[in-house]
């Protein structure tokens, strides 16, 4: 529902315009020393060209005495101060055009309209701040990221992919049946908002290669495992030591900045500006949350 | 770990040339009439042009009185007839590239060397009896799929997508943050053996579109819900009633009728024949899995 | 680890003395209109006689909007207030007798030693606040409990027993092997700060009754399905529909209003008053936390 | 449902007359050889006195090579060879007092009547051999009990209660809010057959002592940690190194070797002999599932 791992829990709350988002980590190991600057740079970073520029001053509520995790829930919160549910009152009843409002309403049958409620980017602050945590957890793993988007015109939005890079797993790591390492960055990356496909090492390009090429031949033992990474890392749903490679793809951005037609509740179609805005930094943004759930994803393997 | 599932819980086990495999099926509903023939029509579909033609006896061991669910545990069983130990003495102590026969090893420390042991084909037997019973228990659910693959040569091995379409599946189904239906389909789709790659509706291909032309219009209301289905019938982690479309990639067959080198547990390398073949069904094969899993997700949602 | 259901999932967290303490709530449905009025008597209840007489303000921060559940997780805190760190100076480096500061040593290898930090009597109050929630959930079902206690002495503590009966429960609900409903209502009294023995029905008195005399006769059909009740509604992990009834034994205070010998973490012993105080609602306290995780564990049944 | 555990997982499944009753064992770690004479042990005590003496001739399907754990699922059955269904045919719509029958229908509205079916002590098999496995994961762990019951009369049957201790667990195990340890063992304990009571170190008695009675004193550090042991060995969920000590209440067998009064699906009583027996080794028998049971509950926080 929302809480993601099994061992480093995540469990995420708040609607977009309501009082505050925040979380509760638990599992967190004892005796941690927390490095607050690496949590306040993910977050700067998540925030690259937000239309929303606020604070996120996080406020930490238990787990954490004199900067060491107790072991115990780690919980914090950020308030939303820059709401603005007047912006929202136009489109009380009605359903956006490749929005959550409608699937919402029909799951809930009530919904918090103002800026798409829980449906929101504003959720993904605390996954920042949990996978920077994460990452602190696993000084020896690297997770890097490259961003490719079609910046196409100013009065429309756009999509694009992220490329994801981890190295530092040892070899060993992930079930091998359900819980595949590459099955569970896949539901990692698919929860979050925009994202439309995952592809490990070769991807989708593999299903145009021979078996002779796309096998990865041994190295000679003096350098790396395999001379090619087509796999992406991970074979039989296990790491086998070599950089964890994925790429996720993520569509443009529902908000556009044109007028669209939007259903009501009772059934006509409205047409409404609904204020989305060109946005070249999207992708960026969407990068600083693939790195981080990689993180939660890894750690869930390695503690 | 070998579980799928939390409602509609699938536990299988087996290696590919131990006495059996088979699974344990926890949470199916009392009181349902098992079709077995349609178990037996998707197993014969599972085993087109397979390279071990086995019956596939289904030993059923509990769960079922008299045709009739008893809402306790079903347990089956299939033995493994065929299985030929002295094939594989060669690579007792090689790891085979492209199989998880290394991954196998550095995360358990020993294997069972025997045709993949539990990393093996036979492995999805249980899945696709599981998901007929499964698609039985949704008599308004319809999955179907269409196969793609590139047969490029009698000396090698192709890959290929599998497009998967459900329909049936009303709106409002689906968890929104982290227990999404996309997600938890992506993950269900990876963990099949020799899945790489996996979108929804538009894909990968959605990267490249405007917001404008990635937006499902709403539909006039005499219709379809939406005029066009990019987002393949998921919004915000929920369904919108719409056919929910995805595609998954495959590798090409590793085990390629070609000499390999292939790694010994000292460090060496050796060229071996790993006994692969020209497979021209290996993508029809993946498809049924490919429902099977898609049944197997859904109904741990409708339940 | 401090999460309590599998649909209604309750996460707690906060120390005694740190900033707040607080929980989040997943799973409750849509649509339902909180009485926050009950939420206060049942927290009212519980701070009976406490030595921490504190306002527990409860600040909502998500989940609800204009009083109605929203289905999305719902997070509340209460700060500490009353925080008086100065108080644990002394016992900064001390384990105390009967008290968890030795086990949360060894465990973490730190701790928050004021107050207890999260083995505190305050982390009952998010159970209370959800649990109210839960039983909100229930209307046809009732929880009542009556307290026996032993007020031995001005000087000293005492424990008792809380005896809970609950009604409401149709037949049918519980899971018949490893979620049976006995043995979840175990789980969670067992939960319970203080607890140390739980029975059902005639419990531990059954042990002396011959079968012919325990065997709970069926009703003529016009009254009660049995006459008796000694399996206290259940049978085989299920609920047979006649009250559930259950004792829950809680051993006496551990902070005694005596000098007590406690163990420094150098190994050398050391007599300290631990500032107990001799209290006679310690058992009343308990209660309103008993009939809470009653609610806690049936509404993951009911739901 | 029918899973024990989340690391060292245990589904069982099988109906008393139906064709096995077996399990799956997930989790177990890799390169262990498996102890099969400790087994047979274990199950010679299941036995002692039984009513069904059957040979419980172990098959292992998978998990196992050469003797030694792969690290994959273990699976295993016995046949359930001396079944004699017409021994039943005469209650096959008649809900026998105590027993689970009537439970079973108001859940499934479909039952095997048949030996109870599901709810039958030939369950407890697959737990007995699970539980040797885990202990056989704890070298440094014994689990020892001891038996109380009245054996009151040739024509009736009785209960009892299992005392059980357990050496070897270091402190610091548990978790201290909802997966205390003594919390686990509880409901590890009542998912038992027959269980009705449970109770840690001084248990109900506890609730007559005084808090300065009750209190274990720490001992002076060349002997045990305290010298009493009244809270059983765990303080807020956590063990503290000393004996883990619990006892475990079991109703009469109901069973009974006497004409009963039983409820016929259509509401009438009907009054039928159901075939009990006097029976002196009931307790002795739950003993055995109270130690595997403790193996099984040890083991989850212990991998």
């Amino acid at each position: 529902m929302n809480t993601y791992g099994t061992k480093f829990r995540l469990t995420t709350y708040g609607e977009s315009h309501g009082p505050a988002v925040g979380a509760v980590i638990d599992g967190c190991p004892a005796g941690v020393a927390i490095d607050f600057d690496a949590i306040k740079a993910a977050l700067a970073r998540r925030r690259t060209g937000a239309p929303r520029q606020e604070e996120d001053e996080i406020e930490w509520l238990s787990g954490i005495k004199d900067g060491i995790t107790l072991g115990t829930p780690i919980a914090f919160l950020v308030r939303n101060n820059n709401t603005r549910p007047e912006d929202y009152a136009s489109i009380e009843h009605l359903f956006r055009p490749g929005h959550a409002d409608y699937t919402y309403y029909m799951k809930y049958g009530v919904r918090d309209h103002r800026g798409g409620g829980r449906a929101s980017a504003r959720e993904t602050l605390a996954r920042v701040v949990a996978g920077s945590i994460a990452l602190q957890l696993m000084p020896e793993v690297a997770i890097t990221s490259s961003c490719q988007s079609s910046i196409a015109s100013e009065v429309d939005t756009v999509g694009g992919t992220v490329s994801c890079t981890v190295t530092g797993i040892p070899a060993g790591i992930g079930e091998p049946i359900f819980g595949k390492l590459n099955a569970e960055l896949a539901s990692a990356m698919i929860s979050i908002p925009s994202a439309i496909g995952f592809e490990m090492g070769a991807g989708f390009a593999a299903t145009q290669m021979k078996g002779s090429e796309y096998i990865d031949r041994w190295g000679n033992g003096s350098g790396a495992l395999t001379l090619t990474n087509h796999c992406g890392g991970i074979q039989g749903g296990i790491s086998n030591g070599m950089p964890i490679e994925f790429r996720v793809a993520f569509h443009p951005v529902v908000t556009i900045p044109q007028p669209v037609e939007c259903l009501h509740e009772d059934g006509h179609l409205e047409t409404v500006n609904i204020g989305g805005r060109h946005d070249r930094y999207h992708i960026q943004r969407a990068a600083v949350v693939v790195e981080s759930m990689a993180a939660l994803c890894l750690i869930n393997f390695l503690l």
